[in-house]
Order: C-alpha cells, then structure tokens, then sequence
C-alpha cells in the first residue's frame, strides 16, 4: 500500500535520515499535493511550488518547534504545513474550518507567527529570537522573505535593525525573480546582478589568488601594490561590497533553491556561523507544474482550475476590470491621469494602462506607504495620481493618506479594490477596515458603488469633481443582482421603494443587491435609502432617514467607527426616536467562501429577510 | 542702519550673488536669529543651526520656487523660510497663527510639500519630480533627509523607486550623526564608515591611478592583471560598492556641511549629472551655538530657554517621566519587560531603563511599523515587550497593530505619549487620532489615564491584567489639576459628584482636571464619569449614563469614530432620550499654545462651562 514516501512523514523528525533519492522523491509527492489540492480549493499555487525542496532543507537542518520559522506573507507555507503534521487536513485549506493558507499560531506549534501582509517576516523572527536571549531560551529563528517582500520598508528596517546586532539570526532571501507582479525597484535590479555573478564565496577566493599573483617589482610599486591590495581587501571582504554585508548581515549565496544537498551545505553553514546571515537562494515560482512555470503571475493565488489545461474554472470580468477599462478612457483624454500600484498591476486592472500609458504608470512595488504619499507628490506636483490598492493593503499606508495626502488637501484618488469580505484568504486579507479608517481622517471623501457603472461613474466624480483626499471602494468579484428600477448615481444617496413606508433599510456597496433581494422577497413597501457617498454622508439622507419608524441598516464592514455607527449617532442627535437595527462587522472574519462568511454575519439575502421579518416586534 | 547682509535679503535671488565672505557672514547672522527665536518660541534648534550653509548652497545652486525642494520631517526648515522672504515673520514661528514651525504649502511657494513625519521626503519629492515629467514642466526636485530619517522604511522604499528611474533626481543626505535620539542600526554604523573613508571620489581617481600603473609582464599575467583590473573596475565603477549606488543613485560625497564653496561644487555636479544622484552632506548638529553643540539632543525639540546659560525656562516632570520610573521599577521585579522605542528614548523617558537594563531595551531607529512588529515577536517569545511612543507617530503602524499585534492577540503593551493636543509643532503632531484609529481595532484595550498614580496602575493593569494588545494613552506635559476626593483608579470607570443629580459629564483623560475645575465653579451638583478603560468601554458606564437627563461628553480627541460618538451610540441603542451633547475634535488642529488649543475645541475649563451652563436650555 504504502509506497509513498509522504505517508511515514508525520513530523519533521520523519525527514531528518531521508537519502538525497527520498528527498527528492518526498518533493516530487509533496508537489502532487499541492497541484491536486490548489486546483480543487483554489490558492496560492507557484511560490509553495517554489519552495518545496528549501521547506524539506530548512526541516532537515532546523529543529522545528524548538527553532522557529517565520514565513514571510506566507502563503508559501503549504509544504510546511504538510510535514508538519497537517497533511492529512491539507485537503480542507482554506476552506471554512480547514487549514488557513497562511501561517496561524493557534494551528499548529509549527507556526511561529501569523503573516499574511507582506514584509513583516524580518521584524517578527527578530523580535521572536531577541526574546529567546531575553528569557535565556536558545533557539535558531529563521525569517524566509522573497525578492518582492523585500521592496517593503518594513523589511528594511527590519534587517537594519538586525543587523547591528551580534545576535545569531538568519534570513533566507528566496529569491524568485518576482514578486506577485513582476518585481521592480533598484533592489530587483541589485538582486538581478548578484544572481548572475559567481557565487560570492567563489568571487572571494578568484581575488585572493589573483592578488596572491601580483607581483612586486621595486619599491614603489610595491607600495603601490600593497595600498592596492589593502584597498581591495578592505572593500571586498569588509562589510562594503554586499548590500546585505554593509547592512551587518554575513552574506551566503547565491544557492540553487531546488539543490537539497546544495541548500543543507548552506543552511548548515548559517548555523555555524554566529551572528546575523543572509542566505541567499535562487528558486523558480511554480516550478514541476508547467503550467505555472510559464505564467506565475497567473498561479500566484489562483482560483479552482483544470490540472491537464491549467485554465481556471470560472474567469468572470470584475470590479478590477472596469476600473483599469475605465481609467484608460479617462487617461486617453486627459494626460494628467496617472496610475500607480504597489506590485499588483494586474490583481487591480491595470495590465492594460500599464501598457497603454507606460510614462503614466508607476508600479512601486509591494510599497504602500510610499505609493501613498509619492501619488502626494505626484498631486501636489498637478498630475492626478488613482492609486489603486486592495483595502487590506490600504491599512498599511494610514499614516501617508492622514499626514501626506488629507492634511495638505492633496488629490489623490484611491481605488480600494477588494473591499469587503474576500473569502478564502481568511482575516489577514478582508477588506473591512478601510471605511472605519477613513472616517478618522478629516478631509477624506469615500465613495461606495453597487454596480459596475457605479464605479465609472464615481471614478469620474472622485476625479473630476472632488476636493482633496478621495476614495472609490469597490468589491472583489462581479456585479450582483440589481432591480429593474436600478439608476446608477453619483449623488450622495439613492432612494428605492416606497417613500411612505414605516420602514427603511440603509446600505451601500454590495450589500445593495442582498437588501434588494430580499426586500423582493419579503415586502416591496419596504424602502432602501442607498448610500453612495458614505464620508461624509449627506445630511439630506439624515433628514429623510428621519421619517422612518424602523430603520436596519446593513454594514459589509466593521462596525466600531463604521458608518452605520455614525449615521445612527447623527439620526438620534437629530431627534430620532424610532428603532435602529445595525448589523454589521465586529471582529476579525475567518476564512470560508465568501458567501458563508455573509451568511455568518447577518449580511446575506436570507439573514437581512430574517432581520426585516422582525421589524414589528419592537 | 543697515550693516546686515539679511537686511537685504528679501528672496533666494539675492543670495546668487554674495561673496564667500558675505554668505558666511550671512549663514552667522541667520545662527544669531535662529537662536534668538528659538529661545524664546521654543522649537527645533540644533537641526536647524546645523544646516544652514546647506540651506544657503542649495538656494544658491537651484532656482526655488521653480525648482522643487522637500525638506524631510521639515524642523530644518528655519533658515530656509529665513531666506524665502519670511524674514520678518520669523519670530512668529511655532505661535498661533504665525509661521510653522515645518514647511507648509500654504505658507509660501517655496515649501513644495508639508512635512512632520519623518522619512516622507523621498518619496514626496520623488513624485514631484515625476509629476514634472509627466507633464513635461521641467526643474530640479531636491529631497533633503537626514542620516535619522533615512532609517525609516518609507525613505528606503522612495529610494528603492526613485534608483530604478534614470530621471534627474537629487537626494541630499544631511548626515549628523544623529537623528531625535542617537541614531542606531546598521545603516547609521555604514554611514559612519563612509564618512571615515576619504571622498569617494578621489578614491576613485586613486584607483584609477594605481590601476594604470600596474605593469603588463609575459601573457598569463597580463591576462589576470586584465582580470582583476576588470574586476576591480567593474565593481568600484559599477552600481556594487556603495549602498546608494546599488540602489542605483549617483552617490558623491562627503563634502562638509560647513563649507559653502564646497556644498556649491557639490551640488552644481549634482545638476549637472543626469539619473538620480545623492549627494552625502555631514553637518554639525547645533552648529554655532556651545551648548547646542554640546548636548544636541536637549537642544533637539526645546521649550523657551536662556541663551546666555542654554537652561530650559521650564523643566517640570511630566508622563514621560513616570512611565519612564515606573517601567524601570517593574522590569526590576519581572525579567521578562522589555521596552522599545523608535528613536524617542528621551522623549519617552526610557533613559533610565536603557541604562539599567540594557539587553531588555530595543531602540529601533525611527521606525516605529518595525517597532511594533517587532514587539510583536517578542511578545510571541513569551516576553512583554513595551513600546513607548508617540501618538503621533503611532499613526504610521495602524496595520502593525491589526495584523501583528490584535489579530493573533499578542500581548503587546503600547505606551502612548504626548496623546491629545501638543501645542506648537501643530497639525503634524497633535495625539487626536490614536483613540479613533485603536477603535477599530478588534481585540485591543485602551486605557486613559488623568493622573500620574493611574498611569502607573493602568501601565500595572495593562502588562499583568488585560490579554492582548492594550494601550496606556496619555497627554504630553504635567498633571493637571486633581479634585481633593480623587481616587486613583484602573478601574473601568469613576463616578465623581452627586448621583442623583440629571446631569452628568462624561470625559476621560486629561480633560477630567478641566472638567472638575468647571464643574466645582459652576454647581457641584453635576455628576462625572470619568472613563479609565476607553476601549472597550463598560456596559456598566452605559448603565449608569442612562439615569441622567442632560449627558455632556468632552472628548479631547477626533470625534468621527472616537469614544464620544460611540459610547453616544450605544447609549440611544439602550435607550436613552434625554440630551447628548458631544464636544470633541472634528479637524486637523492648527498650531497654538496648548491651552489655546483647547480653548478654541471647547475642552477648556471656561468653554466646558459655557456649555454646562446651557444645560436647562434643551
């Protein structure tokens, strides 16, 4: 029966005496899992490719859980998740109550630390590994971070930081020549020249025999050659010639990410070696799946797909795809039209501009709080910048859009893509905080579509004919189902049903389409009172909300600070004394298809009928 | 009458042509002003007398406000507005309505972008730049950062962007050697090594020479000298050998921040060379002024002070003190506290600690993202990280606190310092969003203090009593005024005065003393319930609040998504119909004493009770 490798693995203990044969075998099974399981559950499918033979390396060489590992975003963390215990759960990731697709601390003691948003591995294992020297709990700790994590400030400060300490701490650049957009910035193109050099250690011992050879002829010359020489030293094998050494790290690479023995010697090697090192390792996204291997920018997180074609099972046209449409027929007429991204130019529509209107397009990399207050400079410089970000992303960058962009009155328009529940990613990557945000900031105008052309439309007002800071806030996915009598508006707020109604239901954005559905189902006397600019929402829409003795408003996002929350306390300052039902989000959502986490929340079509069936039971 | 050469100085114009004797004289007689300004408004000193030969270099050069200059975190920016025609404004800087103490765009033409925060320049001035391009309006952008701001991970992502542009572009490295605090992390320790070396440049040209001088002897030989001196040229001539250059800057330097002649050579390359180059400055910090150079920190940030003895005017103990002691006292008895700061040791009155207790104390750099998600890795090694910080400042690490601090509850204790308004450094810096923003926030804990003893009990309640993430927020300066029967408390609230009375004052914070004082002088019947615990805050302060008729809530701090608001909310939700009247903070707050400040919000003891005086008046 048992003639896979993969099934005697049940720790990392299992892998420790495994042959170079078994390893390589043990990866070519752990390669079928994942292929087999990302095309049934959809997720991120070319970098756990990438990264199968250094997961096998670093459980060889480590000893998890006492060492601990921290995976940078870590969506590349499914062959751990495999040899770590969890293979036989692996089936149910990123379903509802299965494994997450990220690292998660409650899951397994295998996971050091929860990631999910970029950059942060560095900061994380640094602070993991100062406290073991805190409590005198010596331990290895290792932060595995790609090329594109690493054009994130925070990694930054994260490895400047640790490197002026003397501390035994390792990173592990793995670096694939991409991040989820093709990956740009000086520091790709630093990486780029290393890769293609000999080995650094190789380098090191070509000098020492070259200048070994150099001869000395008469004495000044020789002194010549001596400062020469010492100069040569000084800069080659002082901390000065690596970017990585002049940042304190000790620099080992480059090293074929897909060489176990390779990987081993080097891994073994870091251990040695006291003090911070950054081992350097080249592997291929989507790497033993052809299909992935040629287009990893379309196996980076994936839907359900056929394994024989790699086509994905459903390709519906989005809210993405009509923002970067629609920005191009902006751009075309006006040459002000910018657009930026931070490393996600096709996640958020913008393949098409980016080829369009090349002069016009800045893909920073995964950078927010740089895109943010660079399309500042951009705007105070009288371009318009449309940064076009997913909400999630958009947390990172608070400060930028506060300090950079509102206070000075500044016109950068964001197009927060993603904005809502997301489904399978879980809590790291909902797209729920974003309006409570921004309702702290003075100065910021937010706009909420229900349609497609909602989101022309106030794209064109958010550029044309708003002041200072503003935001489009759009779901992911596609349209949903809207009424005959549907008008797309621009206007503040939208009025649906009948106006003499005891009973008004507010909502913006997506949740439209369940209220209107369910107000279908349940009683078309019911009246919606749709909010399309909610910050600052309208006082008009106060005014007749005020007429309403029943009033449930539905929220797809989170409650504290939310709009329903500071609608309801203007509505009662205002005099109203009827009943107001809020639902909306109070905590973190876990992962499940993004329908289910709606359902759990009161926000479907069914739970808003339940809630609207109560409303005479005061 | 007019024997000074600023007497004549109205615009950058008429610098262009003095003399090297004349804008010596000239860079003294701005120190003179300097130091009589900021002895008297309080401000940043040493920062600005460091600069003010670059200053007078780079508007000799460049051709403001054409050109465009963004001064990084901006409290250098004295001399600069000194020679933009604000001469005779100057000694209004840092009051109400007078000139800011930081570039403001509405201010004049030559600020080209604001700036508060640190580490903006960059990528602001990198936006600008590219705005000229795209609009085909051509000049010079400058970003000037100093070696502190340059830890920042924002100023590393501008320049991660800007290197890979081939665009004209200048960075100005304004090297002091130390940022707010003494500067740490590795780049500061490369910086100090390339400042050590001779100017890069002349190493060049004597690499040259020697490599021209190496003999050609029989073929083999010929053959490795022409390896090496590829090699070496490759990589010295290259984009490998500095840090800057690697991330694909031009990189000239160090030229002495001192000697204008020089700066002007410097810089004139500078334009010259096309691409982005970055010009490495060293400057004394508190140039020309004895004490400032002595003790440049003190003399950093400083209230009014005499100039004959450099004393501070005041000197009074405040929160940061008590945290400070209190912290120390703790991490006597528990080995597990750890404090961390980003560059703000001082400022949060960590001194003691990071003498005491040196392996327990992290001074990131200015980095404060990095801070808390290194405080989160600490807390997940079972240590109890406490990170001191601004509130201001906190604002950058909104999504460190979300997803690696409260969404796998980590234990992280923020110390927020200088919460509420700060008086002078204006708009940048006041405290008004940490409530609002730590709101949203599912899983923390905030608690406010209104007295020294309920700092120390609450920072008690925090790190041994509350799970999760949890805030200890409290004001810059003294205690204020305590009424006679003022009981300490953690608890989640105190009821002050007579319960039977229909009106009630709710307030948390230092606005409590306000509140007392009014309350004692207009009718000491009205009852307080003064909040400890803000976040979240106790279905029993709802309780109580509902037995009173007239609710006045006093909120120092932003009122969209602050406490007012929701305790507001909840408040009608259970039922409540008597009056609410919420005063707190609806906009940016402009510069102006502290209590100016407050006056003109209404959370001063005079406008607290105008507006209890209008109670009966429903």
């Amino acid at each position: 029966m048992s003639d896979k490798i993969l099934d005697n693995i049940n720790s990392p203990t299992d892998i420790k005496n495994l042959s170079e044969y078994e390893l390589n075998e043990l990866a070519d099974e752990i390669r079928t899992v994942l292929i087999e399981t990302v095309s049934e559950n959809g997720g991120h499918l070319a970098s756990n490719l990438g990264v199968v033979e250094l997961t096998l390396a670093i459980h060889k060489v480590f000893n998890m859980p006492v060492d601990k590992i921290v995976w940078d975003v870590g969506h590349q963390s499914y062959a751990h998740k495999i040899i770590t215990g969890r293979k036989n759960q692996i089936h149910t990731i990123r379903k509802e109550n299965g494994l997450s697709g990220f690292p998660k601390r409650n899951e397994s003691p295998y996971d050091s630390f929860d990631t999910g948003h970029s950059s942060t591995s560095i900061s994380a294992a640094f602070g993991i590994s100062c406290a073991g020297d805190v409590s005198k709990d010596n331990h290895y700790t290792i932060a595995v971070i790609g090329d594109g994590a690493l054009s994130g400030g925070l990694a930054y400060e994260g490895l400047n930081n640790a490197g002026r300490y003397k501390k035994n701490f390792i990173v592990i650049l793995n670096d694939n020549k991409m991040s989820i957009s093709k990956n740009v910035g000086s520091m790709a193109k630093y990486l780029t020249k290393t890769r293609i050099k000999p080995s650094y250690l190789d380098a090191k011992s070509r000098v020492q025999e070259t200048l070994a050879k150099i001869p000395v002829i008469g004495k000044p010359l020789a002194n010549t050659m001596k400062k020469l020489k010492d100069w040569v030293r000084d800069e080659f094998f002082g901390h000065r010639n690596n970017i990585f050494e002049q940042m304190g790290f000790t620099y080992y690479g480059t090293f074929d990410g897909h060489n176990i023995p390779q990987l081993v010697t080097a891994l073994e090697a870091a251990k040695r070696k006291k003090g911070p090192v950054l081992v350097h390792v080249c592997t291929k996204k989507g790497k033993g799946y052809e299909f992935a291997e040629k287009n990893p920018k379309a196996f980076h997180g994936i839907s359900s797909f056929d394994i024989d074609t790699g086509e994905p099972k459903s390709s519906a046209k989005g809210y993405s795809y009509i923002l970067g449409k629609h920005l191009c027929s902006l751009a075309e007429n006006d040459k002000r039209i910018c657009a930026v991204t931070a490393a996600m130019s096709s996640g958020t529509g913008l393949e098409e501009f980016s080829k369009k209107y090349k002069d016009r397009f800045f893909d920073v990399g995964i950078a927010e709080e740089h895109a943010v207050t660079f399309s500042g400079g951009l705007a105070a410089g009288n371009v318009i910048p449309v940064f076009a970000v997913y909400s999630t992303f958009l947390q990172r960058a608070y400060d930028q859009i506060l300090h950079d962009g509102a206070l000075q009155n500044l016109h950068i328009v964001l197009a927060i893509d993603r904005a809502g529940i997301v489904g399978e990613d879980g809590e790291t990557h909902q797209g729920i905080f974003d309006v409570a945000f921004l309702n702290t900031i003075p100065n910021v105008t937010v706009y909420a579509p229900a349609s497609f052309r909602e989101l022309e439309l106030m794209l064109d007002k958010a550029i044309y004919h708003t002041n200072g800071t503003v935001a489009v806030r759009y779901p992911r996915g596609s349209e949903n189902y809207l009424p005959d009598n549907f008008e797309p508006s621009a206007e503040p707020y939208s009025l649906y049903g009948d106006a003499d109604s005891d009973d008004l239901i507010i909502t913006y954005g997506r949740t439209f389409s369940d209220v209107c559905t369910a107000r279908e189902e349940l009683d078309k006397k019911i009246c919606i009172l749709k909010l399309n600019q909610i910050k600052p929402f309208s006082e008009k829409a106060i005014e007749i909300a005020l007429h309403y003795k029943n009033i449930f408003f539905f929220e797809e996002g989170i409650k504290n600070g939310g709009v329903g929350e500071r609608f309801g306390f203007s509505l009662y300052q205002s005099g109203f004394n009827g009943k107001f039902d809020l639902t909306a989000i109070e905590n973190y959502v876990t992962q499940s298809t993004t329908q289910s986490a709606l359902h759990k929340l009161g926000l479907d079509t069914e739970n808003i009928k339940l809630k609207l069936g109560m409303r005479n039971e005061k």
